[in-house]
Parts: C-alpha cells; sequence; structure tokens
C-alpha cells in the first residue's frame, strides 16, 4: 500500500491493521456468521469474500452470509459455486445462487429489508462473528465512510464481534457526504424518527464503530459491477404509460398533484421504465424515497424533474457510472444514501406517504401477488423491500409483463401460486395493456378490471370462464378449488398455460 | 327528552337540533354512504340504523356503511336482514351478514384497519355522507366525547357532509377523559407521532367537529351489547401455556424481560385464554397497546400484573361490565382509547416493539396464514387488525386450535386456501399441542417445527408424506401442485379432510 492508502485511515492504531485479504479471510472458521455489505451490486465487500471462496475450495468451510440484499461483482456466484454458503440472509439474485437455493443445496430466508436489522438488534438470528464492510475511508472523528450503498452495513458494524474493513480506492470519495446513518436503537427507548422530507439529515455521515472491534483492514481496487437492467422495450413503455395515466386520474381527482409524492420503485427494467417515463411527462419537482438509485433517477436529477432523491444504494450502468462520478458536485446535495432499515421503515413510508412501484411475478384475479417463487415453488430472487413499501405506501402499485415464455405462462392467474403481497395490500396492477384500480372494490368487483385490462387478450376468455364457474359455488372470494392452480399444473405437464376449452374444462 | 338530557349538550345551537331517531333516518338518501361508530360490539350507533331498517322494510333503500369494526346491538344483523347494504367496509363479525356476503347479496372489503382513515382522507373511497356517531356528551369546548369505542370516528366527522349524534345516556359517563384523539394530518405535512409509551396521551379527548355540520342529535338509553367470547377450555388453556413456554424461552434467551413489550391481542377466545394465561404468570408490570380491551384486560389491571392498557373499545360481558362502570376509578387512570388508526399504526407498533397474538383460521407447513377465507372462498369476519400488528410488530404469534370440525378439518394443512399473512410476517405459532418458532428459519427448516409441534398428531403423517413427496420435486419452497389444495377439496366432497392413504397417494 502507498502512504495516500493510508491517508484514508485516520487513526494510526488502524494503519497497523492492514492486511491482505487471505490473512483476513484466514481468520474466519467453519461455521461462523458473516455480515457483507452490498446492496443491488453496489458497495459490496469484494476481496475477502474471495479470499474465502479461494479457502473454500481446498477445504471444508461453510459460513451464514448475512447481506443488505444482492451483491455484485460475481461474489454471490462465486460463493454459491464454492458451495461455502450454509444460510443466505435476506435477499439475492444471482442466477447460480437461485439454483443452489432451488436444489435444497443452501438455505435461504427471505425476509423484508427493513426487517432484518431489528432480527439483529434483537439477537433473533445468529451472532455475527465478522462484519465486513467496505468503505471508501475510516474517518479521524471515527466514522467508517460506506461506499455505494450502507444496506445493513451499520447494524453489522454494530453488533459483529470484530470488524473488517475493505477500503475500497476505486470507489468515488466524492461520495464522502452522502451518507446518513441513523440507529432507531433498542425497543423501549425509541424515539420517533425525525424524518419529515426525503431531503432531511437526521444522523452521522459515516458508521460509528468500536475500534477494539476493528479486526483489520484489507486495501481493494475495484469497481462495482455495472447494473444490468435493460432499456426500455416497447411492453414496459407501455407499461410506464398507463401507470401515468392512472397517475394523471389522481391528479384529476384532486387526489395528488403534479408533485406527485416521494417515489419508490423497485429494481428492474420495469421500474427504470417508468421513472424514465417520467422524463417527458407534465409531472415535476419529484421526489424519490427507494432503495435503489438507478440510471433513470439521475437523468432524471439533470433535467430537474426529481429535485431529491434519498436510497439505499447508487446502482448504475458502466457509462452512467462514469458520468456521475466525474461530477459527482452536481448531485451531491441532492441525494442521500440511508441504511435499509431507514429506506424501507415503515414509520417513514407511512408518514411521507410514498407511491410505491414493485414488480409482480403474477397476480390472480382478485389482486393477490406472487413476487417471489415461480410457479409456487422455485425461489427468484426474494421479496425484498417490496412488503415494505406496499404495505405501508399510500399507493401500492405492482408492476408485470400479461405473459411470459412466449406466452406460454400468464401472469395473470386464476389464483397465485404463491403469496408475498395480499389482496389488501394492491391498490393498483399495471400491465403492458392497462391497469386496475382496485382500490376500494370488493373481490368479485375486481375480476373485471384485472382481466379486462390486464390479462393478455389471449387468456381473458379462459380467466372469465374460471370465474364465472367458480362464483356458481358462492364465497366472497370464489374459487373451484380443484382448478385454482391447474393453470400451473398444465404449465408443468405441457410447457404451456394455454389449454384447450376440453381440457380446462375436465381438469 | 328532559333537562338534564340537555345538559349533555353545552351548546345552545345543538340543542336546537335534537331530533327523534326516525327523522334522522328520514334524512338519508337511497345509495348514501354512512360512516357509523363502532367498534368490536362497542360504541355503536344504535338508534338511527334501526330507524333506516324499519325504512327499509317498505322501501328500496341501499347504503354503504363503514365502520370501525364490528357493530353490536344486533345492527349488523338488522341492517344485512333488511337487504339495505350495499357495501361494508372495513370489517364485521355477524353471521347473518357473512351470509349475505357469502351468497354475493351484499359488497364487502376486507381492510387492514388502520388503513381505513388514510382511504377516507385521502379521497380515495366514497364520499360520507353522514356520520353517525355515538356520544356520552358534547362539551362547551367543543368536542364530541365519544362511548366504549372510537374505532373510525373521528375521521368520519370530519370527513363527512353531515354528522347526527346519538347521545346515548345509557353509556357510562365516567368515560370522559379516557379518549385521546389524534390526527396525524395529511401527507406531505406530516410530523411524527409523539407517542413513545403506551400510556401517553397526544391530542384531545373528544373528537373537534365543525357545528355547521352537525345535522341532527338523537337521545338513546341502550347499553352495549355484551361481549360473546368463551371462557378458555382446555384447549385454549393449552395454547396460553405454550406462549408462555415460549415467552419465558425469550425471556431465559435475554431477549425479554418479564415486564415482556407492550401486548397486543386479538379479540376471541384464544386471545382471552391468552391473556387470562398472564393472570398466575411470573411476568408483571404489563403494557397493553392493543384494539379492544376484554374482560381479561381489566382482571389483569385489578391484580396489577397490567400497570397501563390502550386499545381502541371497551367490550365486555355483561357482568364485567356492570363491575368496571361502577368502579371506574380503579381504571380511568390506567386506560387510555384511540382512533384505530393510531392503535394499530405501524409508526407506534414498530417502535414500541409489540408482542402482537392473533388467531388464525389455517396455517400451512411453510408458515403462511389464512386469517379470513373459509376453504378459500367463504369470508369468516376479515382481516381487522392482524395485519397492522403482525407486520410491524416484535414478534408476530399466530394462534389456533390444531383441528375443527371434530377433527375433521387439520388447521395445519399442506397450502392454506387463502393467504392473509405471508410467511415473512409469521414469527410464532401456537396451537394446543406446542409452539413453532419460525424465525430466522428457511421454509424447508420450518416444516418440521410446525408439523411435529403443532399439527394434531392424526395429521402429522398425512403432512410429513406431502412433504417428503414435495421436496423430490425440488424448490425452495416444495409443493406438489396437484395435491396443494387437494385436503380442502377432500373435505368439501367428503366432510372431512381424513383420506386413506390411497386416496391420498392417487389422483
Amino acid at each position: 500500500m502507498t502512504s495516500n492508502q493510508l491517508d484514508l485511515i485516520g487513526d494510526s492504531h488502524l494503519k497497523s491493521l492492514v492486511v491482505s485479504a487471505k490473512e483476513a479471510a484466514s481468520w474466519i472458521k467453519n461455521g461462523m456468521t458473516l455480515g457483507l455489505s452490498g446492496f443491488t451490486r453496489a458497495g459490496d465487500a469484494k476481496a475477502v469474500p474471495f479470499a474465502l471462496v479461494d479457502r473454500a475450495k481446498s477445504e471444508s468451510l461453510k459460513v451464514n452470509i448475512y447481506t443488505g440484499a444482492s451483491l455484485g461483482s460475481n461474489v454471490d456466484k462465486a460463493m454459491a459455486e464454492a458451495g461455502m454458503v450454509h444460510k443466505r440472509i435476506p435477499f439475492q439474485a444471482d442466477s447460480i445462487m437461485r439454483k443452489k437455493i432451488n436444489d435444497g443445496q443452501m438455505l435461504f430466508v427471505d425476509q423484508h429489508l427493513s426487517h432484518m436489522a431489528e432480527s439483529i438488534r434483537a439477537n433473533v438470528l445468529n451472532k455475527i462473528d465478522y462484519a465486513i464492510v467496505e468503505a471508501i475511508s475510516i474517518s479521524d472523528d471515527g466514522l467508517i465512510i460506506p461506499t455505494t450503498s450502507i444496506g445493513n452495513s451499520s447494524i453489522f458494524v454494530e453488533k459483529a464481534d470484530r470488524i473488517i474493513i475493505e477500503l475500497n480506492t476505486a470507489q468515488p470519495r466524492e461520495l464522502k457526504g452522502v451518507h446518513d446513518i441513523y440507529e432507531p436503537g433498542e425497543h423501549g427507548e425509541r424515539k420517533p424518527i425525525f424524518l419529515t422530507r426525503v431531503e432531511d439529515r437526521i444522523g452521522k455521515t459515516g458508521i460509528p464503530y468500536d475500534i477494539n472491534r476493528v479486526a483489520g483492514i484489507v486495501f481493494t481496487h475495484q469497481e462495482d459491477s455495472p447494473s444490468t437492467i435493460a432499456p426500455p422495450d416497447n411492453e414496459t413503455a407501455l407499461m410506464a404509460n398507463h401507470l401515468l395515466s392512472f397517475l394523471r386520474q389522481e391528479v384529476a381527482a384532486g387526489r395528488l398533484t403534479k408533485k406527485l409524492a416521494p417515489l419508490q420503485s423497485g429494481i428492474g427494467t420495469v421500474a427504470n421504465a417508468v421513472l424514465y417515463g417520467l422524463m417527458n411527462s407534465e409531472f415535476t419537482d419529484l421526489e424519490i424515497y427507494s432503495e435503489v438509485l438507478q440510471d433513470a433517477v439521475f437523468d432524471l436529477l439533470d433535467t430537474g424533474k426529481v429535485r431529491f432523491a434519498s436510497g439505499c444504494s447508487i446502482t448504475l450502468s458502466e457509462a452512467k457510472m462514469k458520468k456521475v462520478y466525474s461530477s459527482f458536485q452536481l448531485y451531491k446535495d441532492r441525494i442521500v444514501l440511508r441504511p435499509q432499515e431507514i429506506s424501507n421503515h415503515p414509520e417513514i413510508i407511512r408518514r411521507l406517504g410514498l407511491i410505491a412501484i414493485n414488480t409482480a411475478l403474477e397476480a390472480d384475479i382478485y389482486g393477490n401477488v406472487n413476487s417471489t417463487h415461480v410457479r409456487g415453488t422455485h425461489m427468484m430472487n426474494g421479496i425484498g423491500g417490496s412488503g415494505d413499501f406496499a404495505r405501508n405506501a399510500r399507493l401500492a402499485i405492482f408492476v408485470t409483463k400479461s405473459i411470459a415464455k412466449n406466452g406460454h405462462v400468464s401472469s395473470i392467474v386464476p389464483f397465485v401460486s404463491h403469496v408475498d403481497h395480499t389482496e389488501h395490500d394492491v391498490d393498483v396492477l399495471v400491465t403492458e395493456y392497462g391497469y386496475a384500480d382496485l382500490r376500494g372494490l370488493s373481490p368479485i368487483e375486481r375480476v373485471h378490471l384485472i382481466v379486462e385490462n390486464c390479462a393478455h387478450p389471449m387468456y381473458r376468455k379462459p380467466l372469465r370462464d374460471y370465474f364465472n364457474e367458480a362464483v356458481m359455488n358462492g364465497g366472497h372470494t370464489p374459487h373451484i378449488l380443484e382448478k385454482a392452480l391447474s393453470w400451473h399444473v398444465h404449465y408443468e405437464k405441457n410447457g404451456t398455460m394455454v389449454q384447450s376449452q376440453n381440457l380446462a374444462k375436465t381438469k
């Protein structure tokens, strides 16, 4: 390391703790629990995990991995391939890790992102042996300055037995000052969280830490993985337009103004398209209170459409990363990064009255949403923050393309194969065909809107047929239980949900 | 009316508005929306609804009925029988109304109890034409003093075009001072809610109102319906014991003290049994932050086990009602009644770190809970506040007897027929056989605990068989979709979930 690098460490005792990633990884014992920084491919610990992966190739090593959300830099992939993860909490989005989870080779707890810090604080989960968190520097006044995400890093640092800091010199130092670390404290002693506007800073600019628990400092020089979010296509652009039509209806009804309300949007292509849809809209002076600040958010900041954006991580494409960090002074006073416990906190979500936009895998004719399980059994990524937001937001909007697998899968089904968001929490459903505003409607009233506005035309008649048959049996939420999951079963057997009228009738 | 009665009305203009229930009911037009006071049989408007029922016998009259929760005094029954309800929100618990809902003769929106005031404030639901709220008096300083519940009365009075007040001289005047009415205000202008201890008073002792919108005042003299909660039986007592064992484990692990944490318990026999279970326990200095203050809460106040109880209504048996109100000075400074938006507010629930105890109809082997729909289709009562509490509490506990219908129904099933509480929100499941602590466990890890600790012994092998077959198909949450709902289907066809091994294996 160079003396320039050592300048990133304020304290002289800490300077003596600089080690290699390999050495730091050697301290970790089989069966331990690690708390890694990282949230949606941003700000992940990069070096020590890979050194652990190396170790796992030649020895029996299994650890529990707690994170903010998904990790980038192929960390999740490499750890999964190495078979070194016993249990992962609370989210992942890697194809190899997903396969290991679904094959029963590793355990996964799919937890609301705002709940994890509470679980750790309450000693419900395993004690964390090592927090391994990425930082841009360690300040003289005793704070670890995180990089491009905060996630659960502050609670990991607070509660872990030992702390390893990865000082990543490739991460932009301009980020210093963007973070706002707030700790709600123990139950029974809590005060209100004094955050009443998206831009409010309520905490410290870095993570307080106990110097005696710092085990080592590792220097790294590696940029975050670029985001993999696809640009809008025809269908996602249509969905964005329908969503804007809905928001216009809300303005026309006097329920919103052109400034809308603080926006949360899940990660992914559709959410990105929605944000881009705002670009050329009449909406203005927008505010973001979300998890991930992705490309579109910075474009919206550029054009002035968005006045302020609060998030938990910054996850950008390669080109956008270069642009943003080479002119970071344009953004620095207009963004803030918070721990995921605060970005997703029910108290704040309810108080600010967010408009929450999240992605569904499938929805049923009554408005129940599956966000996580392919055909009810196989984990995709996890519920993430969608439950934190949907339950507590002013408006809980779910978006999905009406079909998948070239039309062989309908995203609107008689009965969802797994429920992450109940009928009580789904206000508006949007597909490329239109939107269904479900607020204030009984289950039977919702069916027509969902089927006729949101389902793909090829699946509308079968959905109507199902409902018309079900309603003969009576009930507040009519179903034919023998057939409720028959579309999924048909897909499993035949590779398609399309079935002849006969097949549909016989079961 | 007597001059004594008129003393209950401070303002002389208001005194001129006294009318009969029949006259007040005559103002209500077909198609209107009414906001009625009342929460779990307490504090319901009693006279005007019955006068409306009389009208509905001889003319075509349909109205939307918004309430706090369920009404007593046979109001729900009479309105349902008269066929005068077009749409009901957000909860009901009457057998006749339930039948009408399930027969498709009236619409019902099953809404989180804390969400209704938000829906009204945001003009998402119909404009309320008349708020009809029960009161013990109207104070000189411009407040309507409610009776035994608050429910949604304050938001109804704030937002309704016109207000009708039922002054019920049979309700105990001693209640004055017990209410704490707080209005969070519009989104975008909200401050934190400064409630950090269960006993904090943050609002007014009555409901502020616009005198120009008061249409009429009706005198009534009728006590609340007594509660219908059965005393603990063997099984509910066992469940209470298991729940206490779980709480003891938490104390032993250092996660709770003997003061536990503020308790919420749903209405009903099991919750009541759990509260009685605390009576002879070592737990002490308890606090209640709940919806309904039922018999057991006052017994616990009597013995000093509970130091303070916050609720939204007081719902008592006949004997307890007499006792409590004849010695109300013993309780007055140790209870507070709040609007249901505050008793169930996510901000407060999360801040205080509640232990939430609610009832499940059925749960599946992975911990998803159905609280509302019998066999997935027929509405029982509604989700009530259970979603407000379970999502945001420190501990979300669900209780259910392991079987129903003399053993022909297992409350633990392979796949719940409706989901109100997802696997993400269910911490602990309790039956008369034991408890399953599901925190920090992956779906597959939960199965063994739920089946072996909670299911009825007669259903354990079939549940194991289902899981063992399902797990062969892989997946994070293994299922055999063809058989997932087969237990419910079997019950529908044969009146029992008990099936021969052969039946279970075929189809």
